[in-house]
């Protein structure tokens, strides 16, 4: 079996540079970073997120713009397009070159996407969800972690990748060979990146990592927060979406971002913070003024790896060249 | 860097022919087991589990008679020794290469270990658990991911080992250089095991796969029901202490093991559980009759990737060639 880098599926379904991905986070995934990303070689998946189309409809263009097209995609939280597709049906017409959809059924959208020329990407936290994936027709399944930042699946069902991988690659090699897996979650360097080739995955999403760069959205004090942060400063719960004032449906109601205090007062009191306006007005001021005591930011346990906020051409090039040296591969 | 098995420092250290230990599985690592995986060259550390002075007296002597005693040694879990260290005393004239402590304050412990001769191996979950058992004096560090079976900290706090080992690697390099570094926890194959050498580790603890061997003590049934388990099927709860009428630190009190119905129906009243004689005894009636609808096993993720009960000794072969063959390194 042939572990390196160049081999991978993943770099030559999609005519890659390297095997890596930007995770379509949402207001941090925009349309330099993912340009950045396209630029360096890798899949860029800009976020459509929450599907905001005024927000697509600004970031998108920027990315085709800067970057490579053939290397710019998009992602979507999958049951918000339930109540509203309008930002899919508006980036389909500009022919991404792969949708990725998690966290919820992916099937009502994929005669559309396939339609539009774009390769169907479905995101899964445990091997009972690949079977819908598959029968979505998916080119690429994204393997997320418990590691992962964001949004998952509750502490008691999320899989780490160290034997998620490798159980995964084994079932689709029995089921569906031809299917591309990718791992998210956890990664920040090429020692990931070359571990997860040897554990059975094509390539790798890369989140929280691509998160703290220059072109990044995100807001520069939280990302000069992440800095300070080991990996074990996260935590996964509810009552980061009760604080955002946003609900997610029961399977994904968890959210993996940086605790405080204000998160242990409220945990296991979701439902009542979301009733409290005064607690409510107190964290957002705390948003408002930076205070991280109150705030939170949205990053996974590979939050403890990153050290510096390069520019993503430069981080995308370091990672791969570790990997390649960690897997004794030509650079 | 290099990463292969043959330059770890675990194996220079202990003089291993692979850098494998057998995890101190309560009940389950016995002399037989310890013997086997000691005689294939890794370290075995029977398991002194709960401390119990008869179980040891009985199974250590067996790994000694059995394997080469030059890689024999034990394992506890610390709190218990806090109750009754009369094991350990026991244990320490037989002169173990080294004894493992889990699960709380490894300091108390730690002069009659090192006067003994054998080498103080401590196990954590977090990278903020370093300190201590640094300041302990551990030779040998053992991250345990939050895919491990059995007893852990609790699913808001485990971290996953794709990030917990570079990070737990880049500390110990800038802090105690000396200090060796194995990884536990999701592992099953030499996939996992190459990978966590380029992920930074120096070996692995195998438990949930050495736990499903033909000389394991775990009861034959048990062996037989984990064959049909995906690694979907653990959870971590505390209901699976309170249906065997154990009471861990509040620390540790989570243990990850298959789940089933009457898990879930306990789950988040496992107070009442322990008050309830019926349902105890309704679970203790799934134990004798090997229902695993009410009873459970105590493996990790892992558990996915087991689809046989070989030898130990057959195992860690086959374990080794295949991550030697995926590092590039001369069987």
């Amino acid at each position: 079996m042939d572990t390196s880098l160049a081999s991978s599926r993943f770099s030559r379904r999609f005519q890659l540079a390297t095997p890596i991905a930007l995770a379509p986070m949402a207001y941090a995934a925009g349309g330099a970073l993912s340009a950045a990303v396209a630029r360096a070689g890798g899949l860029a998946l800009v976020g459509g997120g929450y599907g905001e189309l005024d927000w697509l409809q600004r970031e998108f263009p920027i990315a085709l713009e800067q970057g490579p097209r053939e290397r710019i995609g998009v992602g979507f939280i999958t049951w918000r397009l339930d109540q509203d597709a309008s930002a899919l049906d508006w980036v389909l017409q500009h022919k991404p070159r792969a949708v990725m959809l998690s966290f919820g059924d992916p099937r009502p959208y994929v005669q559309r996407i396939r339609a539009s020329g774009a390769a169907l990407i479905c995101q899964v936290q445990r091997v009972d969800h690949l079977p819908l994936a598959l029968e979505a027709g998916a080119e690429v399944v994204v393997a997320q972690g418990a590691e992962a930042g964001g949004h998952s699946v509750s502490p008691l069902e999320g899989r780490g990748l160290m034997s998620l991988v490798p159980e995964m690659a084994d079932w689709l090699a029995a089921h569906s060979p031809d299917t591309v897996l990718l791992a998210a979650g956890g990664v920040a360097d090429g020692r990931a990146l070359a571990a997860l080739r040897l554990l059975g995955a094509e390539g790798v999403l890369l989140g929280t990592r691509l998160w703290a760069t220059r072109e990044s959205l995100a807001a520069a004090a939280a990302k000069q927060h992440a800095l300070g942060l080991d990996g074990d400063a996260t935590t996964r719960s509810i009552v980061f979406d009760a604080l955002a004032a946003r609900k997610w449906p029961d399977a994904f109601e968890f959210t993996r971002a940086s605790q405080n205090p204000l998160v242990h007062e409220w945990e296991g009191r979701h439902d009542a913070l979301r009733a409290a306006p005064a607690a409510l007005a107190h964290y957002q001021d705390g948003v408002r003024s930076n205070d991280f005591q109150r705030a939170f930011v949205t990053v996974g346990e590979a939050v403890g790896l990153v050290r510096d906020l390069p520019g993503a051409e430069e981080l995308i090039a370091r990672i791969t060249g570790e990997a390649k040296r960690l897997l004794g591969e030509p650079g």
